[in-house]
């Protein structure tokens, strides 16, 4: 069947995609979604059909096709190209193996993930394989082979070092950036940590939001690779890097209804720390209202089966279950936390107790579990001595350069000019700071987008506070964003003085 | 947040579609799928989405809308327009209450129905919904809900008479075109029978291919209404008509896996018959290797959900297990399948026996459970002599003329002019026609596409073969196609003779 090309730009994330008029379409019986080999003179491809519901954008006897299509048999505008059914790709009968209900060889799992990465699967397709693992469930040997397929369909970042360490938090709680003082603590004393992290989904920040207020974050492997080499650590972020680029075509389609299966969200943490060789991994778990992991049984559960698929992917894998049920720090939003981390590093009057110590604690974690010498043994003590000493910020600051500095002073961050002291309205003790509310008005007020935004705290659980103290304040960079978060504030509370 | 507006078309299939750059999106913290408000003025709508990976299509800063959207803010290229975050569909929550394995009110189901046609949904969120049923089941009262909700929010042919008899092939055998011949057998009986069909999804013809080689099928409902109302029956083809238009998008969904969940398959099937209000209705069941119903057990199975729903919808439900082991009639295609069917009504001595036969049974099926008068307490007999008298002919006849005939005599259908005869290489019996590769044959020889396309059976099961004997001829237009058809068969066979 021969078509008249025509050039169009249509947004994929990626699957090539050609474009039938309805008509044509239903005159040849082809469906959306059945592969169609496109071929010019003797190049050829394959593309995914897509079908116009109007004329206006592609015509009886045109073919839409993405420009990737066009260079691939080189074509352009008015080409005559020929078209004829292509066979589906074979993962599809492989998902379809999945939500029937059968288990998946590692050789089924890893021609899945290699189709996913190299776009021959739709939207569609990928929603099946999600669903099929949301409600079938993934076992313990289709976990492991879909973490090592995720692994092995991205870049890797190769350390010639042991240990490689890395963190990762499950979330949920405001602020928490332990990772930014954990990260200098950790090379400090010795260990490698090329640590990548995310940025924000739906809080008001991510790591790599909150470190992008100090320097750079964007690092290809490259450059990652550099300053590695010669700091010991950094703290990029993942998304510039192609690591395990499964997940993030698998994450846009759960996105939606916000299924995440078991085996899923393990496979997900875990190939992002295999990309960058880790072999000795601390998985913090906050339980608490408000936090991801609601309450401690669903903690324990998740920790036994962190530390099974870890014994298999041959990762020494440590769990610590935190605290959850409030904001850690005091400031929440990217530029309000950068000015935290500054200060518990640089020692400054005002950093938070609770940042701080969380950041010892899960940087001894480490130490302890895999000592490095015998200052490891003792240490909660060591991390202690190694941030108050300053061995800690002169890391952080090295780290901080080697990224590009664009700030090395807390006092040269700049925060929302428009702010909103939010008082108690009864004396009495804080009961309740919920971690949703919180990150919800920070989030309204311009946080992560606009870097100054978010809350800053001045209390926390079990504080005796009076009427009119301030509990904390609301910075926004705009009039209207300071509205929409008092409203926001209005109508949903946020602290519980009882 | 304001964006400048640009001008594009997408084919979305229905749902309006908004599309930011990569970049915008994530500052924004944007995803696939989220919903937004776009306003300008006092007018606003909402949009779900897409993220353009490339600059070319949406710059930063810039909005792709497409008309439809447009037109609803009064806005064009270059436009400022308002965009702010929306709540996502309460069918979404619903969906995944599904995908959890919780059953749904007969109101939530018709909530998710609504939503899916009136393009509130995306694809990937009526995927979930499909696999939710698919793995979690579907049970009765989801059934009848479905059903409901997809009658209801559809158009509905009001027909003044009773009853109103309808008739579906669960399908899978080639061939097999007894619509063509039932319909006016019970019309000139007296039964009222607004029939319409398919077209071909994955074999060589579906009822609507093939009675369009004699007449136009793509009749709107007011037309169906007029024929009707003049002959008392029509063979139109239902996609035309916006009868229970929730089925058509679920099915481009359902294609790509085909994933099929019972409920959704007696859902569908129903409601397409509850949309011409008819009041009894004869399902028929093949049952035979390549049919889509494989084994008695299964079609059993299946007739007992088909009486309990009928029940619950007040319908009158006749099923009827039939042979599907071998392809019925002898040509497979759209012309070669209409000069069957002429043959059979004209009482020629070509007429396929088996076609005729099965015809026979089924329309006398439908009288003996419903009888209009005494003659048809004796229905095989009566439907005989229907037949043989001529007078299910002039029924048919005025059929064709209401919808505008083309042809009217056998052998003015045109046939493909390339042909090839596939002899049988040993003497025997005819054991075995496989119904797949009997159709794949035809498909690959260019049908339904091309209607002169097929394969014209010279025996059936049981025939005794000699060596040399012509057992089928392929039919195409062109010899490209044949040569394609006869590679095909040299990998597959066809024919068992043993």
């Amino acid at each position: 069947m021969r078509f008249k090309v025509k050039d169009v730009d249509i947004a994929t994330g990626g699957t090539l995609v050609a474009i039938l008029n309805k008509k044509d379409a239903l005159m040849l019986d082809l469906h959306t979604g059945d592969r169609l080999k496109i071929s010019r003179g003797n190049k050829a491809t394959v593309a995914v059909l897509d079908i116009a519901v109007s004329d206006k954008l592609v015509k009886r006897g045109q073919i839409g096709l993405m420009e990737e299509v066009l260079e691939k048999i080189g074509a352009k505008q008015g080409s005559v190209v020929n078209i004829s059914i292509d066979e589906k790709p074979k993962s599809i009968a492989l998902i379809k193996k999945k939500l029937d209900g059968f288990r998946l060889s590692p050789e089924e799992t890893e021609l899945i993930v290699r189709d996913i990465v190299n776009n021959k699967l739709t939207s569609v397709e990928i929603t099946y394989f999600v669903a099929a693992g949301y409600v079938q469930g993934i076992d313990l040997d289709e976990t492991v082979a879909l973490t090592k397929a995720m692994i092995n369909t991205g870049k890797i970042l190769k350390v010639d070092r042991y240990p490689v360490v890395d963190k990762h938090c499950i979330g949920g709680v405001a602020g928490n950036r332990t990772t930014m003082v954990v990260v200098p603590l950790l090379v400090a004393a010795g260990y490698c940590m090329p640590k990548t992290s995310s940025r924000s989904i739906t809080s008001p920040s991510g790591t790599a939001d909150t470190m992008e207020v100090l320097c750079n974050v964007n690092l290809d492997i490259e450059q990652i690779r550099k300053v590695v080499d010669k700091v010991g650590g950094c703290i990029t972020w993942g998304g510039a890097v192609n690591l395990a680029p499964a997940d993030d075509k698998i994450i846009t389609v759960e996105h939606p209804l916000s299924v995440d299966a078991e085996g899923q969200l393990l496979a997900s943490i875990l190939a992002k720390k295999g990309s960058v060789s880790a072999t000795h991994i601390l998985i913090d778990i906050p339980v608490g209202k408000g936090a991801k992991v609601q309450n401690l049984k669903h903690a324990k559960h998740l920790r036994k089966l962190f530390l099974k698929v870890g014994k298999r992917l041959n990762m020494k894998i440590h769990v610590v279950i935190t605290d959850g049920s409030q904001p850690i720090g005091n400031g929440i939003g990217p530029a309000l936390e950068a000015r935290d981390v500054l200060w518990v590093l640089q020692n400054h009057p005002n950093a938070p107790k609770d940042l701080k110590h969380k950041s010892l604690v899960l940087a001894s974690e480490i130490m302890a579990a895999y000592p490095l010498s015998w200052k490891s043994r003792h240490s909660y003590r060591y991390t202690k001595e190694l941030l108050e000493s300053g061995k800690a910020w002169e890391t952080m600051r090295n780290i901080i350069i080697a990224q590009g500095a664009k700030i090395l002073d807390p006092k040269m961050i700049s925060v929302g000019k428009f702010t909103l002291d939010v008082k108690s309205s009864s004396d009495g003790k804080v009961s309740h700071i919920d971690n949703i509310a919180i990150s919800r008005i920070a989030r309204v007020a311009g946080a992560p987008f606009d870097k100054g935004a978010g809350i800053y705290l001045y209390h926390h659980v079990g504080d005796v506070v009076k009427r009119g103290d301030v509990l904390f304040t609301i910075y926004a960079d705009n009039k209207q964003k300071l509205a929409y978060a008092k409203d926001y504030l209005n109508q949903y509370g946020s602290i519980i003085i009882s």
